[in-house]
């Protein structure tokens, strides 16, 4: 049976993963509708090969110079912004909506596509970070699947199929450590823009990168962890794990511990989504485990890398502030790209951020939203009071 | 609910921790059935504990032995034999027989137990290795449970919980090497049975402990899953992996390769196919990853231990040959035992008895307890010829 996709983020690190998965397996897969930002020369590729019924860009501007580069035929089929991303999010001929699109503009489309009864391959983890309550009650509501798409969530999502729910003792995330894993706060100080973007282990884009540096990456994927598998804080661990082989574990209440494993290809956990419960035939190269480096596994360092600690306390508190934290990191992160703070300013502006903006209610959009608003107004001014231009 | 298990091999090393599983759940399981072999002092305060209604030992004297020190109310629960061995397996109260019985005596109770309808607790590999064929044509008519208690073997059945069988693209046996891993095939002639016996990760039987150290007992376990998880030879990888801690793995045909790990404790796969699918809490020590040595994976060295690839042979070949490989390798290992032949004599008599002995067919009961006969009369020759006493 043909799935038809729609793709939000079709030009990102995880939408070209997405499409090279359609590529392979055309006789199963579709792409009736794509979403991208300000790539439009990728885009128009893209819409070229896959004959979207709809497109979406960032703004009317970059819709007319979209238009410009396609065929007449697809004249009434762009549009832009984020009535654009949930327009293709919720598209009527949709089977499977994947968000691949990066921060938290994904969590309005997001909705509109479980609204919609649309089931969703998560790849925007701000989604469930932000308004991770709102959204798992419309999931049960709407009774749509979401499948994880973060290696991490897909591993523990397929080591959960081992089991029974209820005998869980532990999830355990795994962490490559990143870039800087062994260094310490002073060293941290000195680090670049370009040592920051540079992961051992997975090609991704930018704002994942830095995430990945600071360890606020994995400090997300704990929190999108707690609403996607239904656990307590308490119940997630994370473990570092600088060889990226095993992407993550469940331990069980008899001791039994069920892992997956693999080569760090996102494909494979897109296509697992896209899939589910089969899996295809990808043609990856086999994970030869006596070619691999051994596999060791470290307690995270909490002191050096404080955002893993900070996602925690934002799980405990609960209410608007993981969209906080959230909200106040893409500001800080965008803040480092530019090279306006060091690298530890970053988390030392989301902790301060946390700090002064923490009223509302997890249940209430208006709430999450505003806060989202007025966390990275916050987070702004004190970048403003210490940035270098 | 209750469940009553039969337990073959109460005495031993697997029957002792299914006993201390018995003995942590007593409003789950009951003891109803016990056969052991000579060590009726330990067989006889089992028993004071358990009350079971039938009790079974190796012979007619050490039934005489058992009764002497039991209260007469047991005088009419004591058998001896092979015959007592079934009765044990096949009780008519029994939901479960656990056969942890080691060596090929352990067949024949077991296919009592499958035409009884009772379910299998699997701890004797040698049942599968011996008339795998006709013990899963049984299985299947019956429509019993054949549960696994080898730590490899649950890790795969665990595994192959996350997927669909038709997904399968290898099966990954871990082996953790033995106490000999990395020595060469000079070095093994010098070897002494206690240092053969000396195991590094797991406390074992006397049989198994020298199985692991010539490999055998991987070969014996490749021949047992081929036939426990239908699969062909060719869709089974044995990989060295010294620390023991992932138990096996299941490669699916997307790349994703599912393992279960564990500390190395008998008392996690037992559980699991006693309360299968639940999962009791042991109250074991958690697998500390931080805490474990690095996880190293290793090609296994076939040339240095030839026991291995014999196991392939042998199931290539099919028909008696592994009932005869497994024959000849348990006389083979008892003259080891008896410190009559070297060590890397073990494995040259097992093939050698493989070369003369071959006919007969895997469909054939008959055939395989006369290949059975027949290449323990030609390995105790060899040995005969050589042996130092």
């Amino acid at each position: 049976m043909m799935k038809n996709i729609s793709l939000l983020g079709a030009t990102g690190s995880i939408g070209v993963n997405v499409l090279e998965v359609v590529r392979k397996f055309p006789e199963r897969f579709t792409v009736c509708a794509m979403a991208a930002g300000n790539n439009v020369e990728l885009l128009a590729r893209q819409a070229l090969e896959f004959e979207p019924e709809i497109l979406s860009v960032a703004s009317e501007e970059k819709a007319r110079e979209l238009q410009s580069l396609l065929p007449v035929r697809f004249r009434d089929k762009i549009t832009f912004g984020e009535k654009g991303n949930i327009l293709v999010a919720a598209f009527s001929d949709t089977d499977i909506t994947v968000t691949a699109i990066v921060g938290s503009v994904g969590l309005l489309p997001t909705l509109a596509a479980i609204d919609a009864g649309k089931n969703i391959g998560l790849a925007n983890k701000e989604t469930l970070v932000m308004a991770g309550k709102i959204v798992m009650d419309r999931v049960n509501e709407k009774d749509v699947r979401l499948l994880p798409i973060d290696s991490e969530h897909s591993a523990i999502f397929q080591a959960l199929e081992a089991g029974r729910k209820k005998d869980v003792e532990k999830i355990i995330l795994t962490a490559s450590g990143g870039p800087f894993l062994g260094k310490s706060s002073d060293e941290l100080q000195m680090v670049t823009r370009d040592q920051a973007l540079n992961h051992p282990n997975w090609s991704m884009g930018k704002k994942i990168s830095i995430d990945s540096a600071t360890l606020m990456n994995k400090g997300l994927e704990v929190i999108e962890a707690k609403w996607l598998f239904d656990v307590d804080a308490e119940t997630i661990d994370v473990v570092v794990h600088p060889q990226s082989i095993v992407h993550s574990l469940v331990e069980y209440q008899d001791g039994s511990v069920l892992a997956q494993m693999g080569i760090p290809d996102m494909r494979i956990p897109i296509a697992y989504a896209l899939s589910y419960p089969e899996r295809m035939v990808l043609e990856l190269p086999s994970l030869k485990l006596s070619q691999c480096a051994s596999l060791e596994f470290l307690e995270p360092d909490y002191k050096t890398f404080p955002a893993l600690q900070l996602a925690f306390d934002a799980l405990e508190t609960g209410g608007v502030v993981p969209a906080v934290l959230n909200a106040a990191n893409e500001v800080a992160v965008e803040a480092f790209l530019g090279q306006r703070i060091s690298f530890s300013e970053i988390i030392r502006t989301v902790a301060r951020t946390m700090d002064i903006v923490h009223a509302g209610s997890e249940d209430n959009l208006e709430h999450i939203l505003q806060a989202d608003t007025i966390a990275r107004i916050e987070a702004c001014k004190m970048i403003d009071a210490i940035a270098k231009v």
